[in-house]
Order: structure tokens, then sequence, then C-alpha cells
């Protein structure tokens, strides 16, 4: 499947009239798959819904899909999974991107965590990163960028969450520097066993996903976890006991582990 | 924690008169690391157990560890996770290495199928990033790499695994080249319902995870993995029906869930 994304318009249904012109990134790859005229290239909107079309090329130069095919809806039973996560540099930062958008991520949500080391996220990148991520697992949906949050902006953006129903999940990545080693030891058995540990029965609603730094939570997040968990039957800490995670591996595990729940159980 | 691993030796139980002579890249960890005489230096068997010694440098150019601390052993309740995976290629298998070893995989199984690329792992490559990553996230398990399998020889591999009691689960890979749009989404909507979906009540045995090529099965793989799912109760194939995921991405995923659900469920 040749898969492009346009997510910058809203679609009628049914957009039989419309064409798409293919940027130069999509050109060089159509060319390096050898496209020809009417070629079948679908095109999503990134949000759940994608058409069929058919190619022509303008001497090679440009090329247009002509949108013929019917609107495709993804199935319904896709919870929406959004990542609210400390930022890790470079490749990790990359590969996080593109996992996540296999696994199909809805929004990422940059964080800046009190003990955070500041790393940006490029939108141009992530938009890049998430596209070709994207097209290459033909998903129906392409993760936003949401506005990076700082410290002090956390607990406001995680309260309208939880108003609004959504699930609150906050990973809690064992602190390295801190722990000695028969604190490990006995950390490796220690296990969540609370009775929110039904982590498998997601339903439909948001799951916020919340990913902290390497470095551990400081003292001012937990008792921000703690008060949000006394507040709300909808936020849950888990403890990953088994581990020393990195950011990225954590975040992709639990994703994982909660998609493919849904799909399982 | 300052972790190194001593695989290829018998450790007994309490071995205080030992001592472990630092190699060069762990010398010159220790010393980007700023390691000082008497530092706790911790030496693990990667298979579970792990002592802490005492560090001495001989003029900065080699370095001792003298084992003094009691034998740790990790907890109860890990269970064995092999993976039996077409092997991706370049930056791909690199991460496949790293990130299953972070997840505590203990057995790596490269495996051609019908339709795999050729592809190899290196041992020294795979010790190497397996050794960081596993000092990195203080895991007690180092991964074994065992003999690659070619396509004829993955049957009684995994006859002999059933045999022993070992559960040995599938993961079928949608094929991106033979689907049509709309089998896709039919797909998307197609979940394993069946009653071996209870993957979430892993008990202590060995669970081999199989992943085929991106290509997906062949006839012939496909021939054998219903004739083991008619005679083996504890084999089962597993269809993550949302998603078109790549090697390292569906091994990865599918680990974490069941290393996840091991540890919440």
């Amino acid at each position: 499947m040749f898969l492009i994304f346009r997510t910058d318009q809203t679609w009628p249904d049914s957009p039989e009239e419309l064409s798409v012109d293919l940027d130069p990134g999509e050109i060089a790859h159509a060319r390096a798959r050898r496209l020809k005229d009417n070629a079948i290239v679908h095109v999503g909107d990134g949000r759940g819904r994608r058409w069929a079309g058919s190619l022509s090329w303008n001497e090679k130069k440009s090329a247009r899909v002509q949108l013929s095919g019917m609107c495709e809806h993804a199935a319904n039973g896709f919870p929406i999974f959004s990542l609210l996560s400390a930022v890790p540099k470079s490749s990790r930062k990359d590969w996080l991107i593109e996992k996540s958008t296999e696994l199909g991520l809805r929004h990422f949500i940059p964080a800046e965590f009190h003990r955070s080391v500041r790393e940006r996220i490029s939108p141009d990148r992530f938009q890049r990163l998430s596209r070709e991520a994207a097209a290459q697992s033909e998903s129906w949906f392409l993760p936003t960028l949401e506005s990076a949050l700082s410290a002090t902006e956390i607990q406001s953006f995680l309260q309208q969450k939880l108003e609004d129903g959504a699930e609150v999940h906050i990973l809690d990545l064992p602190d390295d520097s801190d722990r000695r080693s028969q604190d490990l030891f006995a950390e490796s058995s220690k296990v969540s066993k609370n009775e929110s540990s039904g982590a498998s029965r997601v339903g439909l609603a948001e799951v916020v996903i919340v990913v902290g730094p390497e470095g551990g939570f400081s003292d001012e997040d937990r008792k921000l976890w703690k008060s949000l968990e006394q507040n709300y039957r909808n936020c849950k800490s888990i403890q990953l006991g088994h581990w020393v995670l990195r950011v990225e591996t954590a975040a992709i595990s639990y994703l994982s582990y909660l998609s493919i729940s849904s799909v399982l159980n």
C-alpha cells in the first residue's frame, strides 16, 4: 500500500471530486517505488479515515492523486492512548516517536519534570518520523505533537484530563542513583497488586500514560501523584518492579501492554 | 550501580575469596565513571545472581574487584521468555537486542523462515550490546544467543520445546504485499478471541515467542503452525489485528505485554 497523509484539512466523507498533489518527498518515494500512471495511492487524514485514488504523473516532475474510492473508516475499538513523557535524547527520542506511531499513539505531550534534563522535540522532525512510521505500518492515525508542559503545568493538565473522564496511568521508574543494592533487591519483588491493577480492562476512553524522567520523580512530583490518586478513582500509579527501564523503553512497553490487552482480552 | 558480568564460569554462592579483573572496556568505563579505590562494583553471572565487591586500581592500568558481599538472587517470579525471530537489518537489529535485554529476555534464537531475508547476528556484537543494556538496566539476566535455525530446523526445535512443557506463542504478522485495502479494513477489526487468548496467565514456565518475517509466513510455515496447534495445547497463534508491525516492534511489544502481564495480573 502506498499511503500518504493530509492532516491539514477537513475532508468530506465522499471527496470524489477532490485531488491531492504529491509533495517533493512523496514524489521521490513514489519514484523509488516505481509507481506508474493509474497506480492506486491511499490518502489518510491521520484521524481514522482514508480514501483510495489514482495517480497521474506530469512528466515525472509532479504527480496528482485523483480520489475515487469510498471512505474507509478505522474499525471501532481503538482506545485513545496519549503519552505525557520526559523526552529522551538523540536516537532514543527518534525511536520513541517512530515506535509509538507504529503502535497507534494519538497524542504526544513532551513534559519537563522537576528532575528532567531539558530536551526539545522539533515539530518538523516529529512530523517526518511519524509520517514515515505511519505509512510503513499502514496506520490509521498520526500522533499529534502537543505543546510541551513545564513541571508546574503538568498538574492542571492532568486534572483536566481526569475531570474529562480519561484514565491516567503514572509509570514510576525506579530511581537508579538513590538506590542501594539491598533496596534494589527488595524492589525487584515488589509488584503493584492494588485493585486498580486491572489495567487490562481498558475501555474506549482516553488513557494518558505518564512516564517520568530516568532520575526518578522528585518529592514534589510524588506529592502530586499522591493527591491525584486520592482525589480521582481514574488515576493510578503503576510500578513495573522488575526492571530499571529507560524512558523510551518504559513508554513503549506500557503502550504495548495496554494496546495488546485491549485486543486480546 | 556499577555492574559487570562474568558468565563464563560457575560461581559458588559465597565467593569471598575470589577476585575479578576488569577487561579493557570495563576499565575505560570505570574511569569515565571516576570510580576510586574501594568503590563498590557488582558482578553478575547473568543468570540471576550477583555479588558486591571492592575495586582496587593498579596505577590506573588494571583494576581488580575483590568480592566481599553476599550473593543476591533475583526474586522469584520471572518467567523465562525466549524469542525465536526473523532477524531485522542494521539498526533495527541492534535495537531489538538492546531492548529485549532491557526487558529481561533469556534466550534469543535467530530463525530463517521460508520468506526471510538472510541476516546474521555477530556473536561479538550481540554480547557487547546486550552487556551494555543489561548493565544500564541493572538486569539480573543476560540473554544467550542460540544457534540460528534454518526453516527446516524450526519444526523440531519447537516440538522439543512443546514436549518439554514450554508455551509457544506464534505472532502472525499481516502480510503487507498480498493484502488489498478491503482486506486490511476487515483485518483491522479481526481480533483473536479464542479461549487461548488468556496470554496474561503466564506461569513460570518458558514462553517461546515466535516472530515471523515481515513478508508474512509462507504456506509451509502456516501448515506447520496449524499442525502444532492441533497437536499441542500449549501452542497458540496470536493475531495482533490492529497493526502492521515491523519484526522488532512486534517482538518487543509482545514481550512487553507478557512481561507486564506477569507483573500486574
